[in-house]
C-alpha cells in the first residue's frame, strides 16, 4: 500500500459520553504523530451535518500540547458538537456523496474519522461504500463510543466504562443514604439502555466488590412481570428493611411492551397536560399500592453520560488508544473498518486494538448475554461481574478551578 | 465551670449527606482531645430511636486512628444510621425523658453531641430544656447539618456545600451535554429545598464561575407564573437554541400551591395506578405543548445528598472542625447551644466557630434573602453568588479500591 497524503477530518456523532473526548484527543494524538502523511487536522461542527455546511475548525493550532489534550479528556460530551444524521443509501442517492467529495477535495481530505455509535458506524459504512467505487481515494475508519455498550464485534466500547463507573459509584452511595434509618423502604433507580441492559448490569458491581449492594437488577433482555416482581421484594424484605431496585429503563413486558410506555393512559393532569411516566415511576406506583411502604423512584439520567468528574481511567486510555490507533492504521492502508478492542485471555485484564469490516457491525446490537444474567433474571452472574469489573478501574486526577472540573471548549 | 467527667454520646438524626459524618468525626478527634474528662464515647443507633432501645456502640476502638478518621469523612450518608422521631414536650410527658436519664445515668454519659438539622435541634433544645430542671448534669451540644442550609443562626451548614458542589459539577457537565446538538431542547432540572432554594441557587455557580452555565433559575421563595415562564424561555432561544433550566422542587404558584403538587389530578395510568409527578415533569409537559420542542426533565434526587466521591473540601474540613470544637466547648462548660459558623468579613474567605442558643435555632427557617434573587426572579445576583462560590472550593483525594471509593462501615 503506497503511503496517501493528505489532511484528515475528524467527528463526533450520536449521544454525548464521558469519554468520546479522549478518543478526539487520541486521534490528535495520532495524526501528530503521523504529520509526514497528514499535515492538518479539522474538525467537523455538529458531525457531517455541520460539514456539509462547511462548519469545520482546524484542530492542530488549538491543542498544541500534552496539558490541553489532557484537559480535552477530561470534557463531557463531544467537544465538536453532535448531530442525529442519517445518511441516505449511496446506490439511490449518489448525489449526496458527490457532494460529500467535491467538499473532500476542496480540504484535500484523505482521511475520515468518525467517532460514534451504531448510526456513526453505518455513516462510515455507507461512506466507505460509495468510495469503493469512487474516483477518489480516502481512507475511513470508525471510533466506537456508546456508553450502551451494543455495539457488534468489539469487546465492549469506549464510553460505556465510565457510564459504569458513574452508575456503580453512586448505587454504591445510594445503597449507603437508604441504609440510615429502620423503616421499610424501596428505592427505584432507573438506568439508560433501552435495548441493552450493560449499563444495569454494572448496578451489581457494589455487592460484588465490597458486599454493600442493590438487591435487585433487572434488565431489558429479561421479560419482567409484576407478579414475580412481588415474589422477589417479598423474599428481599426478609433480610433488611431497605431495598434498592435497578432497572433499566427498557425494561418490558413477557409481550414485549416497555413497562414504561405501556403505562401511558393519555390521563391529564390538573392543568391539563399529559402525563409522562418512566419505568420507575410505574414500579413506584406499584409497590406503593401493594406494599404500602414508604417507595421513591428516579432516573439517573443525563449524569450517567456526561459525569466526566468520575470517568473511569481504563475507559479514557483505551478510547485514547483507539483514536491514536485509528489514525496510525488509516495510514497504514485500512480503510472501511472500525477500530475495536479485543480481551486479552487470562486473569489479568488487558485489551488488544483490532479492526474490524465497518459494515459487520453498522445496525447490529450486542446484548447482554444469558450467562451474564442469573437464574432469577433479577442479578448477575459471576462471569458478569468478571466481564464488568475491569472496565470501572482506575481515576483521572481531574484538574478543578474555583471547585468545578475545567472543560476544553472548541 | 468545675470540670465535668464522664462519658459521651453521639448520634446523627434526619436526613443524610454528605459531611455529617466529617461532623461525627470531628466529634471523635475532640473527645480524643479530652480524653481527661471524656473516657468514653458511645454512638447511638439511628439516634435517639435506636438509644431508647439500648443500642450503642463503642466508637473509639473503632476509630484508632487518622486513617480511618478520614475513611470516615469520605462515607456519604449517617454511619450511625439516623432516625425521624421528634421528641414529646418535656411538660406533657417528663416520663419520656425520665426514661432517657435513666439511660443516661447507666452509661453514666455527661456530654450529648446531636449532629442533625431543624428537627435534631429541636431535640437537644427540648432535652436541654429538660435537664435545666432536673437532678442530672449532662451538657447537650448539637452539630449542624443539612443540605438544605436552611438553618438560622449560622452563615451556612455542613452538608450544604458538598450538595452545592454536586449541583454545580454536575449541571456543568449537563451544560457540555445539552449544547452537542443544534436543535432547540429545552432540559428541566429539578433539585432538592423545598421551603429554602439555596441549593438550586448553586445552580448559577457554573455560569458565574466558567460562563457556561444554565439558563434560568427558579426558587420557592419567588411565586412562579406559566406566563413568566414562557417569556423566559423566549428570551433565552434568542440567545441559543439549548436551554437548561434549574428548578426548586418547592416551587409555588402566587397562590402558594405547590407546581408539583398541584399537578395531581388522581388520574390512573394504564396499570391502574395512580400518576405521580414532580415539578419537573409539570413543567416538561408545559413546554412541549407550549414550544412543540424537545423537552426532557429529571430530579437530581438522592445523589445530591450523598454524593461524596465529590464532597467539597471547605464543607468537610468545616464540619469536621465543628465536631471537634462541640466538644471542646462542651468540655469548658457550654450546654443547650449548637455550634455554628460565622463568616470573617473581608474578600478572603475564612469561618470562625461560634456557639448560639438552641432554642433560637429549632423550628425557624433561613430562607434565600432578596439580595440574592435577580429581579426577574429567574437567577441570582452577584452577591448570592459571592455567598456560594467560596463553600464548593477544594477537592478531597478519595480512596477507591476496586474502581469505588471505600466507605467506612459502622
Amino acid at each position: 500500500m503506497s503511503q496517501l497524503k493528505g489532511n484528515a477530518l475528524v467527528g463526533q456523532s450520536g449521544g454525548p459520553t464521558a469519554a468520546i473526548n479522549a478518543s478526539l484527543a487520541g486521534v490528535i494524538r495520532g495524526v501528530l504523530a503521523h504529520r509526514d502523511a497528514i499535515p492538518e487536522l479539522y474538525g467537523m461542527r455538529n458531525g457531517i451535518e455541520g460539514f456539509r455546511q462547511g462548519d469545520v475548525v482546524s484542530l492542530l493550532p488549538l491543542f498544541d500540547g500534552e496539558n490541553k489534550l489532557r484537559q480535552l479528556e477530561q470534557t463531557p460530551a463531544a467537544a465538536l458538537g453532535s448531530c442525529r444524521k442519517k445518511l441516505p443509501d449511496p446506490k439511490k442517492e449518489p448525489a449526496f456523496y458527490e457532494d460529500l467529495v467535491a467538499r473532500f477535495k476542496e480540504k484535500n481530505i484523505r482521511y475520515f474519522f468518525y467517532i460514534g455509535g451504531n448510526d456513526s458506524m453505518d455513516t462510515v459504512a455507507k461512506l466507505s461504500a460509495y468510495l469503493a467505487n469512487a474516483d477518489y481515494e480516502m481512507r475511513v475508519v470508525g471510533v466506537p463510543k456508546t456508553i450502551d455498550n451494543d455495539l457488534a464485534d468489539t469487546d465492549h466500547t469506549p464510553g460505556f466504562g465510565s457510564a459504569a463507573k458513574y452508575v456503580a459509584v453512586t448505587l454504591s452511595e445510594i445503597v449507603r443514604d437508604c441504609a440510615v434509618y429502620r423503616v421499610p423502604a424501596v428505592t427505584i433507580v432507573e438506568i439508560m439502555g433501552r435495548d441493552a441492559g450493560w449499563l444495569t448490569a454494572s448496578a451489581a458491581l457494589p455487592g460484588a466488590i465490597n458486599g454493600e449492594g442493590v438487591d435487585l437488577i433487572y434488565l431489558p433482555e429479561r421479560p419482567f412481570t409484576f407478579e414475580r416482581f412481588t415474589e422477589d421484594l417479598k423474599t428481599a424484605f426478609l433480610k433488611h428493611p431497605n431495598l434498592v431496585v435497578a432497572i433499566s429503563e427498557g425494561i418490558r413486558s413477557p409481550e414485549g411492551r416497555y413497562i414504561g410506555e405501556g403505562a401511558q393512559s393519555g390521563a391529564l393532569d390538573a392543568f391539563g397536560h399529559k402525563y409522562l411516566a418512566g419505568a420507575g415511576k410505574v414500579l413506584e406506583s406499584f409497590v406503593k399500592e401493594t406494599f404500602g411502604c414508604k417507595v421513591r423512584s428516579f432516573e439517573l439520567s443525563l449524569p450517567q453520560r456526561c459525569a466526566s468528574h468520575l470517568a473511569s481511567d481504563t475507559d479514557l486510555t483505551e478510547a485514547a488508544k483507539l483514536g491514536d490507533a485509528a489514525v496510525g492504521a488509516a495510514v497504514a492502508g485500512k480503510t472501511a473498518v472500525m477500530a475495536a478492542l479485543e480481551r486479552k485471555p487470562g486473569d489479568v485484564y488487558g485489551c488488544e486494538v483490532v479492526f474490524r469490516p465497518v459494515d459487520r457491525i453498522a445496525n447490529a446490537i450486542r446484548r447482554v448475554p444469558d450467562e451474564f444474567i442469573n437464574d432469577r433474571g433479577n442479578g448477575i452472574t459471576p462471569a458478569g461481574i468478571a466481564y464488568l469489573a475491569p472496565l470501572i478501574r482506575g481515576e483521572r486526577k481531574v484538574e478543578y478551578r474555583d471547585g468545578l472540573p475545567i472543560h476544553a471548549i472548541i
